[in-house]
């Protein structure tokens, strides 16, 4: 375990009002989560939530304002952990909000199958392959690599922790979409929903928002699409509405 | 055979020079043909080329303005075919675009397995369960439901004619891609660039255009989104570049 206390620090979720407990030594949360936070269907007044591979729980922060559901993160690295924990106090949301420090593909023994109303994720985007020659922190290798959870094994276990109707909700990336959408129709998710996120609207997709319904029937909508940046260089509203 | 010649007419292809001959008794080409033809990768000097369902001939028309190689349309409806046969004509294309009235099935039996570049197509986008109830024109029930040939065929069949490397390129509904992705999977066409296209940039996307590779890596590509009309109520440059 290091030593990365120094290193952290306390920031505000863009406009939530909320808090969240980042580490310079360990990973800061990303756009990804936050967009995927508010792409995700939620039952509003109760329900059964569940955030696989949480890191810092900026998924269930931002899921907490929009739900009055029980929410749980599970995250495999203590150190990181740890910091979600720390953020459920800061925020006053221990009770509803809670974190287990474990492998996500334990959720289901831990807490019981097909109980869940939703599951969301924002996974490890690259293979264990793509992380051979990679020089950086194990932190963050782990959080951007399948060295300890793949594709298959997220939505395997999104799928046992489901009930029937449930939904599933990720972000990925664009080149994986075939492969994602394959392993989720495999695994008895079938995909609804899909929403390509630009950095600018004149370029390709780098991030993709999907959401699939356990059991469901098969057709997908492709919502419009998010653009980070507009013309100005500047956040769109997509992004940071104000 | 109906005796539509009476309702036939020439029409531009937008500001291409090109002409397509039309019926009302059947059914005009589709903006759908136009973006496919733009959006399909064809090699420029030489080739050979295919089109699949090809109706009027408007794909192979459009191709033969960014390749000098050889093009294929196949049509089932002899009615359909023949109007593609007199576009042929008119835009002195004959020799170099040809056109063969016959279901697209047979065409790696006519013209050989596994010698083309490039196959396009504008299929049926409907099932045959879809199409029960509905009230249309023969011709047209064709040309929209997978009454005479379904997805799984028009795929194949692009995977029976395509060399190793070849690239199929198709429009089709979003609802499908799910489906689509998995079928050209299946037979063996990697799913390699996809563009959705929307009414307005703020609407879900109604049409996709998606292209595989033979034999190809998985990787995909989703490129900038195209939208039809602006906020203005126009078509867009996307559409009608000018």
């Amino acid at each position: 375990m290091t030593n990365s206390k120094a290193h952290e620090r306390i920031d505000y979720l863009f406009d939530s009002g909320l808090k969240i407990v980042q580490s310079d030594a360990l990973f800061p949360f990303s756009l990804d989560s936050v967009l995927l936070a508010r792409f995700a269907y939620v039952p509003v007044q109760h329900g059964r939530l569940v955030d696989l591979c949480t890191g810092n729980g900026v998924i269930p922060f931002l899921l907490s304002q929009r739900t009055r559901g029980r929410i749980t993160g599970i995250e495999v690295q203590p150190e990181v952990c740890r910091l979600a924990k720390r953020g459920a106090v800061l925020n006053q949301l221990d009770g509803r909000v809670d974190f287990i420090c474990d492998a996500a593909q334990k959720l289901p023994g831990i807490i019981g199958a097909h109980g869940c109303d939703v599951v969301t994720c924002n996974p490890p985007y690259f293979t264990r392959e793509a992380a051979r020659d990679l020089k950086i922190n194990r932190h963050l290798a782990i959080a951007r690599h399948e060295l300890l959870i793949t594709l298959d094994e997220v939505v395997g276990t999104a799928a046992g922790l489901l009930r029937q109707s449930g939904k599933f909700a990720m972000v990925h990336r664009p080149e994986r979409l075939n492969e994602i959408m394959a392993v989720m129709t495999r695994k008895g998710i079938e995909p609804k929903r899909v929403q390509f996120v630009h950095s600018r609207i004149d370029k390709p997709a780098n991030m993709v928002l999907i959401e699939g319904t356990s059991g469901g029937h098969p057709g997908l909508r492709v919502l419009p699409p998010v653009a980070v940046y507009g013309a100005d260089g500047k956040y769109t509203k997509d992004v940071w509405p104000s």
